[in-house]
């Protein structure tokens, strides 16, 4: 079955906003073997309207719409499909029912627009919205199936997750998209791609996307089949082959990211981290906080902007500043060193560098940034060039830092005096 | 003139991807008075491009497409466009040139491959692409211009800047959309909807959209029009009145952000700002020196998680936190004075609250924040409840610690013993 989106809104036709129900649309579609062929985008004028539902049940096997029917002159789903079916709109004293009961409880009266959203196209089968006024509907005519639901998301999730997906499931084939997700830090997209090109290749019934996004690069292999064991048996196959061919910079094949990656391990290994930032900001320190939870291996840190509280609250020696400039790998061993000391983490991770736009030397260019990360035996430390804009270069830099936790414990660095 | 943009590309159909070249596209349209009337996005498959070119050829005056403009077997926009308007596919010698230049520059041999890049739809006016290898096409076909670009966003970016907007400008009539930006914190949707709906409403020649994104409710009043000297009466007198019923809680009217306004009025006011933060784990910190320069008016912070952090690094008194809970209106001041007097900053700024999902109490619930203030006469207070998870708890944290540096400077303190 093939699935046409449509997205109704004037506001997403603006410079301001994009339709993102259609990814988890397409997400949820997809698992019961929907493939989506089309997405599209419609004010909320009748005739571009009707011209776009009338296109769509022309190619598509099922058309989902979300948006425009709420309670007022603007929301013109209702009228338009039944228009382009021929049919009339009814009014569901169920529904309005359900409206009169939502507006009791929170103590309201009932506005005389939202009567409209109890219209319901003649021959619908009314879809309960249980966390709003508008129900969706589903809608079987001229052998396509056509589905309207609301636009605001949580209402539109919940009605998918309730209604729609049992539905057509019942109808769909056995056919299922799998997928993997891999992550990759420290490469560049071309690099990725020459590794893996000739081993996905090698795999044609299956498809592999590959992106860059929020500092990592991800591969998304992906396969439909009926038969789930097969499925799951090509991507292992083909997951471990690019597994192979990444090495250390693959840190997962599920998605996981490098925030709970250093959850897991930071728990595991029953440890704490604390920061010293400077050009990052507080960024690093955020991605730590990120997750729930996180208080049981994160103990605080300190963003050093100045040079005098990189020395007054992480205790760098003035001198060594003067010396080296404040960034420099000395200064970021000194930073995670100072900082683990003063916190009494586990792991002390110091971060300078220089995110621009100005601000930069030929001798230290923007973009330079040095990564100290700290334990009990001493600081080591990284140095790393990061191309991009200011933003940017903050984001690659905590990246970094992170994944030099994920590394320390992944491949741990040999004990002193050790071969 | 009504405009259709067409994404092209499989990986655009995925849960993975979004279409964000059309929010670019329709902000330089609409500056030169052509409305988007549908966005399309469409895979590789030419059976689907043919339709949807076929279609937006119908109901548009101007297409404007993205994607499948590369080397490989899977960059059908020209064939598919040549197949549609009946025409041919010739190789442009000027293209081919440039493209080997280009290899020639990077010192590389050109793949075989790439001599597909050099083949043109007949009739069609190239459009050379300074930052790719893939130039664009312009072509004018029964009555209607449908315009070919990379889906690369810097190359389509470019493209359009030098190519395809004074090419349209000429064309396109004079009317042009004029717009604000209105920024307000502290209020939600519904309540700023109410304070301004009769407002819009008295202006039926204008539009207004309203929208809550990253902590802000957003009003954005626009108006089509010939005339700039109206147009922007018409907004300014608008916007004029928007603000009378917005009060305080408005913070700009042309799109300026809280990082934006706090950049200005503390540069203005020659003062500095330090922070300790607890619950927002960083992002007060990042949001601080998101802009570039911030090292003016930003000297650092601490990020203390844990408690001792909150003595050892800021001074507050382990007493004080014993008997009054971190999460208190006591521990907000003095995270906020603490961290002045060991910066030596002009402003002082504590933030402790619970993000959640876990940690609440019925005392104390999730997304219950404290936010101290502190100048040289000691620290203030407030406390805020906020709705949502974890992630937009922390947001609207720190967005209502920005707010209240802004306020402190645009409603000032009585001075101490003032009436």
């Amino acid at each position: 079955m093939k699935a046409e989106i449509i997205a109704v809104g004037s506001e997403l036709l603006t410079p301001y906003r994009l339709d993102t129900n259609s990814l988890f649309l397409t997400d949820e579609l997809t698992q019961i073997g929907v493939r989506v062929i089309y997405k599209s985008v419609v004010g909320d004028t009748p005739d571009e309207m009707l011209s776009t539902f009338r296109y769509a049940m022309d190619r598509a096997d099922v058309i989902v719409s979300s948006g425009g029917l709420g309670p007022t002159d603007d929301d013109r789903t209702r009228q338009t499909v039944a228009d382009l079916l021929g049919r009339k709109l009814v009014r569901d004293d169920g529904t309005l029912q359900k409206i009169q009961e939502r507006f009791r409880r929170f103590g309201r009266p009932m506005p005389e627009i939202n009567l409209r959203q109890a219209m319901v196209i003649e021959g619908a089968t009314v879809l309960p919205n249980p966390r709003g006024t508008a129900p969706g509907m589903w809608i079987e005519a001229n052998g396509r199936i056509v589905i309207l639901l609301p636009g605001v998301p949580n209402e539109l999730r919940a009605l998918v997750e309730t209604e729609v997906k049992p539905r057509l499931a019942r109808l769909g084939s056995k056919e299922r998209l799998y997928t993997r997700e891999l992550r990759i830090v420290g490469l560049f997209e071309s690099d990725v791609e020459q590794r893996v090109r000739a081993l996905y290749a090698a795999y044609p019934d299956t498809e592999t996307t590959i992106l860059a996004s929020a500092g990592y690069i991800q591969l998304h292999p992906r396969i439909w089949s009926d038969d789930p064991a097969y499925a799951n048996a090509r991507l292992d196959e083909l997951v471990s082959r690019m597994a192979l061919a990444l090495g250390e910079n693959l840190v997962s094949t599920h998605g996981e990211t490098l925030e709970e990656i250093l959850a897991r391990v930071l728990t595991e290994n029953r440890a704490t981290v604390a920061v010293a930032e400077s050009c990052t900001g507080g960024l690093l320190a955020e991605r730590l906080t990120h997750l729930s939870g996180s208080s049981a291996y994160f103990l605080g840190g300190v963003v050093c902007y100045s040079n005098e509280l990189k020395t007054s609250l992480v205790g760098v020696p003035a001198e060594l500043i003067a010396a080296k400039g404040a960034v420099s790998s000395e200064v970021a061993l000194a930073l995670a060193d100072g900082i683990r000391k003063r916190t009494g983490a586990t792991l002390g991770l110091g971060v300078t560098g220089i995110a621009g736009p100005l601000g930069g030397t030929p001798e230290k260019p923007v973009g330079l940034v040095h990564i100290g990360i700290a334990d009990e035996r001493g600081p080591c430390e990284k140095a790393y060039r990061f191309p991009g804009d200011r933003e940017r270069i903050r984001h690659f830099a905590t990246q970094n830092a992170l994944d030099a936790v994920r590394r320390y414990y992944i491949f741990p660095r040999p004990a002193a005096g050790a071969a």
